[in-house]
This record gives C-alpha cells, sequence and structure tokens, in this order.
C-alpha cells in the first residue's frame, strides 16, 4: 500500500489534503486511508470535512471505528452526520453505541427518532434489518410528468432513484416503474397506465436468505419490503444482498467445520471468543470417540494378535471423513443454492452409490498394490484393508449425502451434518466392518 | 409445486395459456414450467410465443434445456432467438452448441457473427466472458437533452440504461454519467460538465474475482470493462456478480474438500465426472497415509505390549483433522473476502497459538476424566493420551492456519490447503507425539 503511505504523510502534514482526496477517491478509499491515523492526527483532519462528506465515510467504516471518529467531534455534529447517513448504515451505528450515547443522540434528531427505532428493532438477518427507507413513491392517478418531478426532487435522498414505487394513500404497494419506462413515457401518461402490477416483494420479517433466493432467482436491482399488510415499508438494493451472500456461504463453511458461526472478521474477534466458537463441537466430537474406543476395545484380542492391523487405521479414518466430507459439501451447497430439493433424495441416493462404487473400486485396487509393495504386511491383510476401504468408502458417501437431506427433512440446518458428524458415524461403522472382516478372514 | 402442476396442466390442455402466463409470471417462473413439459407437448406452447419471448425464456434455461427447445423450431426461429438474446447469455448458449450448428448460426447471424465471435473468445472467468455488450454511450461535447434522447433510443436494448457511459470517437471511456443525473440537468448542459471523471474500470481479461471484489468494495451496480487502451467493451452489471460471488464459495468450498471444483449443479453432472471430480485427491490422500503407516510400523513394538493405545488413534485424528481445518476454514475465507492479509500472518500465528492453548487444555481436562472413567485404562494412559490431545490440538491449529498463507505465498490457491492436507500432515506429528509420549512415560 505505498499510495495509502503516502496519502497519510501529506495528511499529517497538511490536513487540508483531505479535501483533494475527497475529490480524487471513493468513499471508501478515503475512509481506509483516514482509520490509520491516530485521534491526534485526525482531529485537525475532521475540521476540513463538511458534514455530508462524514456521513459518507461513516457510511464506509465498520461500527467501531465510525464510533471512534464520532467521539472526536462534538455532541451536535454527531447527530448532525447521523441524520445524513443512509437509514439502513445508520440503524447499524446506533445499534453498536452505548445506550446513553444513543438516547442522546435519538433525542437530538427528535423529529426522526421514532422511525430510526424501527428500524434498530428489526432482526439485524431479516430484510427489515437490511432495508433503507429512503424511496421514491408515487401515486397511480398521477402523470409520468407529475413522477418525473417527484424524482427529481428525492432523487438525491433516495437509497436507489431507479425504481419509483406507486402506492396509495395509506403506503400499500400496487405496483413499480423503474426510471427509464418513466423517462420514455410522454408527459401525460398516467402512472397506473404504465406501472408493473404485483411487483415481486419480500415481508419485513423474512430471513436475509430469502431476500438473497429472490435477487438471485429474479435478477433483480432492487427489492421493495412489505408488511402484513402490504404497505411498503423500504427497500433492500443489491448491493447490500452482495454482503448478505458472502455472510450466508461464510456462516455455511463455518458450520461445515463445526463452529458456531460467527460474522466478526477473523482478525477483529478475541481470543476467548474465537476458543468459544471451536471448543462446544470439538468436545462434542471428542465424547463421541467414546465408540470407535468401545469398538477398538471389542476386538481387542485380534489386535494383540495382530498389531499389523493397527497400521492402517488411520488411513481408514481420514478416508471415511473426506469421502464423506466431499458428498456432504455437494449436497449442502445444493440446497444452499436451490439446485437441490427435498425429493431428489432417490437419484442423489443412487448416484452416490454409483460414484462411490467406482472411487472405492480404483482406491481399493491401488491400496491393494500399496500394502503389498510398500507395507508389506502380506496378501490376505492387504486384501481385508482393501475391502474395508471400499466398504468405508460407500458408507462415507450414502451417509455423507443423507445426513444434509435428513437434517433439511427435521428443520435442522444441513451445514450442521456435515463433516466432523459424518466423520464419526463413518469411522464407528467403518472400524466394525474392518475389524469383522479381519476377524473372518485372517 | 401444486401452481406449477396446475399451469402445467392448464398448458396440455389449451397450449395458448402460455401467452396468459408470460403476462403474469416473471420469465423465470414460465421457463421453469415449460422444462417439465415433454417435446410434444411443448411444440405446440411454442407456436404460441413469440420470437422475444423465447429470447427471454432461453436467458432462463439452463443451456442443456435452451438447446433441445431450440431444436425443436425450425433454423431460422433459432437465428432469430439468439439475435434477440442478451449478449452474455447469447455467448453461453452458443459455446455450448455442437460446433455445426453453431457455425450455421454464426452464418445466419452474419451481421453480428464477428462480434459474437469475440466473445466467445474470452475465458468464460474473465470479465469479457460476463460482461454485454448492449450500453448506452454518449459523446462529451453533447448536451444532456442529446443524451437522453439516446437512453430513449436504446433503453430497450441495452443491458442497464440507468448508467450512460461518456466515451470518445474512438470509443475510449472518458467518464460515466447516471440516468439520474441526466434527468436532473438542465436540458442544455454540456455531458462533460456534468460526468464523472476516472470511473471504477476492469480490464477484460480480469478473472471475476477481481470483478465481485470490485462490486464488494465499492457497492457497485455496473462495472464498465475495458481494454489495454481504455476502450469501453461493455458492462457488467449486479445480477451477473451475484453468481460470481456464489461460484466462488461453492469453487472454495469444493477445493476445501479436496475436490476438483466444478461449477455444474450436482443433478446436472454424470456420475462419471462426479468419480473423476472426487478420485484423485482420495487417492492421494490414501497415498500419503503410507506416512502414518510407517510411523505406527516403527512403534509395532510399543503397540503390541499395550493394545490400549490402539483404542485413541481415531480420536487423536480426528480432533487433529477437525482442529485443523476450523483454523483454515477462518483463515482461507478471510483471505477471499480480503480481511486478511498475507502480513497478518505474525498476529494470526499469535492468535491461534493462544486458542489452541484455551480449546486444547479443555479438550485435555475433559479427556482425562473420559479415560479415567469410561475407558478405565488407568491413570498413566490417561495422561499421555491427554497430553497427546493438547499436543495434537495445538500442531493442527498452528498448521491449518499457516498452510493457507503459505499457499498464498507461493502463488497456490489456499483453499487447496485445508482439510485433507491439514490433515495429513497433522496425522503423522501427532502420532509421533502420541507414540513418543506413550515410550517416555509408561
Amino acid at each position: 500500500m505505498p499510495l495509502s503511505a503516502n496519502w497519510q504523510h501529506l495528511l499529517i502534514e497538511s490536513p487540508a489534503t483531505v479535501k483533494l482526496m475527497l475529490s480524487r477517491l471513493q468513499p471508501i478509499d478515503v475512509a481506509e486511508i483516514l482509520a490509520t491515523l491516530n485521534d491526534d492526527q485526525l482531529r485537525p483532519v475532521l475540521q476540513e470535512v463538511s458534514v455530508k462528506e462524514l456521513a459518507l465515510l461513516c457510511e464506509e467504516w465498520d461500527v467501531d471505528t465510525a464510533w471512534r471518529v464520532l467521539s472526536l467531534l462534538p455532541q451536535e455534529w454527531i447527530s448532525a452526520i447521523i441524520r445524513h447517513m443512509a437509514s439502513d448504515d445508520r440503524a447499524d451505528l446506533l445499534g453498536a453505541m452505548p445506550e446513553t450515547t444513543r438516547e442522546t443522540v435519538l433525542e437530538a434528531l427528535a423529529a426522526d427518532a421514532s422511525h430510526i427505532r424501527e428500524l434498530l428493532a428489526y432482526a439485524a438477518e431479516s430484510s427489515g434489518g437490511l432495508m433503507a427507507t429512503e424511496f421514491l413513491s408515487v401515486r397511480p392517478e398521477w402523470t409520468s410528468e407529475q413522477a418525473l418531478a417527484v424524482v427529481r426532487r428525492g432523487a438525491q435522498e433516495a437509497e436507489t432513484a431507479y425504481y419509483v414505487y406507486v402506492t396509495d394513500q395509506e403506503q400499500k404497494l400496487l405496483g413499480v416503474l423503474s426510471l427509464r419506462e418513466l423517462v420514455l413515457a410522454t408527459p401525460s401518461t398516467k402512472v397506473k397506465d404504465i406501472m408493473r402490477l404485483e411487483p415481486i416483494t419480500v415481508h419485513e420479517n423474512a430471513h436475509q436468505e430469502v431476500v438473497a433466493d429472490l435477487f438471485r432467482r429474479y435478477h433483480l436491482f432492487a427489492l421493495p419490503v412489505v408488511n402484513d399488510h402490504n404497505v411498503l415499508l423500504g427497500i433492500v438494493t443489491a448491493d447490500d444482498v452482495l454482503d448478505v451472500v458472502d455472510e450466508e456461504a461464510t456462516e455455511d463453511m463455518q458450520k461445515m467445520s463445526w463452529m458456531t458461526p460467527t460474522e466478526v472478521p477473523y482478525l477483529e474477534t478475541s481470543v476467548v471468543t474465537l476458543a468459544k466458537q471451536r471448543l462446544p463441537w470439538l468436545l462434542v466430537l471428542m465424547l463421541s470417540a467414546t465408540f470407535t474406543g468401545k469398538i477398538i476395545q471389542r476386538f481387542e484380542y485380534l489386535l494383540s494378535h495382530l498389531v499389523a492391523l493397527t497400521i492402517f487405521i488411520p488411513m481408514l479414518m481420514d478416508n471415511a471423513g473426506n469421502a464423506g466430507s466431499q458428498s456432504a459439501t455437494l449436497i449442502i451447497r445444493g440446497l444452499a443454492l436451490g439446485e437441490i430439493r427435498q425429493n431428489d433424495w432417490l437419484r442423489i441416493m443412487s448416484n452416490e452409490l454409483r460414484v462411490s462404487l467406482i472411487v472405492g473400486s480404483a482406491l481399493a485396487v491401488v491400496n491393494f498394490l500399496r500394502v503389498l509393495l510398500v507395507e508389506k504386511t502380506g496378501t490376505p491383510i492387504a486384501i481385508v484393508v482393501s475391502l474395508a476401504l471400499l466398504a468405508t468408502v460407500i458408507l462415507a458417501k450414502l451417509v455423507g449425502s443423507t445426513l444434509p437431506l435428513f437434517a433439511k427433512l427435521i428443520n435442522v440446518d444441513p451445514a450442521i451434518m456435515a463433516g466432523p458428524l459424518i466423520t464419526t458415524v463413518v469411522d464407528a461403522l467403518s472400524l466394525m466392518i474392518y475389524f469383522s472382516l479381519a476377524r473372518a478372514l485372517l
């Protein structure tokens, strides 16, 4: 980052440089450079920035940084800046403030306060928590010329001016018009004659995954959020959904590695939180190893006569886990993206059975040669290990693909079913088969 | 899907119902219902649909279905439909056609053919492969009234009419204007006086991950694609980027489960392809188990005297794999989203060391009690197993977090370094420690 280091140096020498930066760089770029300054370096720079520009910067900073910067400013500035922020970012920032400060700010914002409180009440992962309330609305009986005048007046404030929503007096959503349709229409045309009816909407309490699915399916740029009575409350735009999609994928990956999911970036998470996120599932896993322990104990007499059998336990365990999690990953991701449905289970089982026969046989043959040539433990053991490997792969793939589907059926998150849980189940089954084969054939 | 079943029934009874469907439902919904009909049911329905509507439907179907439908139609229809499709979807569809058919279609499209060929030449995962070439461009010396006239004429065709690009005679990109800025400007204002300079652009050969990163960082709705000479070639829109983000996350998840990544949805992938995707890495893993095998062979005399040690091998192996992949998942995802950078490695190592001390100690204590109370193999073995578990967790977390960072350093995909590779490395280390401790203490 030599560029950023240069700017940083210039800002410390001459705080007014920030004006040049704001005119030449994107807000996120300026925000990142300012975040590298300490409080004493930041104070003179902030003197040069307008309330509106500070509001834009606050929309880019994470809430901790935004709060650090704001606390360097007088109270009346804080309220003014927060008033200028987009409603969705504002609610996030207020939500992260100490409660006493929040109340002071809300009092200063008297007029908007009740409105802001409503937004604060939404669950963070609901469409209400995602939406911005700055949208353009027009009435069906207006002409396109009147509607365009509303766009001209309101476009600066609105989150997107590319869609204009048609509502009745009670703010119930009747239709939608794109700005291009409005520009194309003759000035005297009535809004109701050109609006599109029954626009796709989402309920205020819908989970953000539902929002992402609607954007995926219908290639949307903006999605109106309504309540039970179809009253238009706000809109979610495509740029917010990109964050949702990232978050949901991260959450699934974390669950698949048996972690309690968190949205906070790794470097901003405390060590204790990281440990708490990981410990519970490792404990469950460790305790569930009691099963594999019991199985080995049952076959102890066999192992004491044939210590060579032990050599292949790690290989079987690893293959069980990995073959299973390959299948599980494909099914979990397919379910998350809506490419796989519940009633595809028969097709999936038949697929996985055939795949595991191909993959398992290939592995078994190579393994047979490896044991004969490298481990040199003799042909009978090579046969037992290879057969056990084939059985393990088949079991692992069937369990790995079935558990996520079963989770979906009983309304548990399929991602929870992946990795370690499958490992535990397949480990136990695989050891049983291995030792039983050994007892029968050796 | 009772709704879809109803429509299907109606379509078979009366093919003209498709007209009603097209006026009431979204293209994707109609496309899905039509895809459930067999060829004989589909033919009369297609008679009712216009070329333009068929082009919209083809943009929604996957390429195989689109190709199945098109092959029911006369050759001259196919060319007309393809002419009406958006350029990005068209290139995908042509790319999937048999080469002879593609040539026939391209001949029929004579005028557009060279243009289409150019798009076909881009790598599928490049910004050139993503972009649509229908955009609106104006000249800097035009008035906003003239520019708006271009929008009115071109808006139907353009992928997004919300941004108008300002180019010189050689199509070099000079600036950008949003439709709302154009609508707000007085009619006589010159484009060059209101356009935003130096818009964010992406190079035609940039990887789609770069495109996604730009959309994430700058909250974009559309991104212009340029060549080495800053000539504007096309635009990528936010809805396409949503697909990219999904694809990239899927790819990372598949790599983390040691699969060769594929974009094709699970249910559309053949069994042989699924097997090919999974076999290579399982083979590598199985062969790498030679190391763990050798370690166990070295300690065979110890195991023959103390068979009880075998009981805990699966538990140690599973914990090694899972503790390691927890760390790896967090680091790989952090790197993919740009939240973690190369030079954070010292902080990450210190984090992971402290986390693993907390998590490892807790696991060791619980494990000690479990071995004493459940397995009943005696205090000395309980101590050895618990110490080995602590060491395994620490090693797994250090290796799990370091390998992805190291991969990034040597320009290998960090996702490849996860899961099974970490398992293999940590398995070997963990067994060495376990047996060495046992030899020393028992």
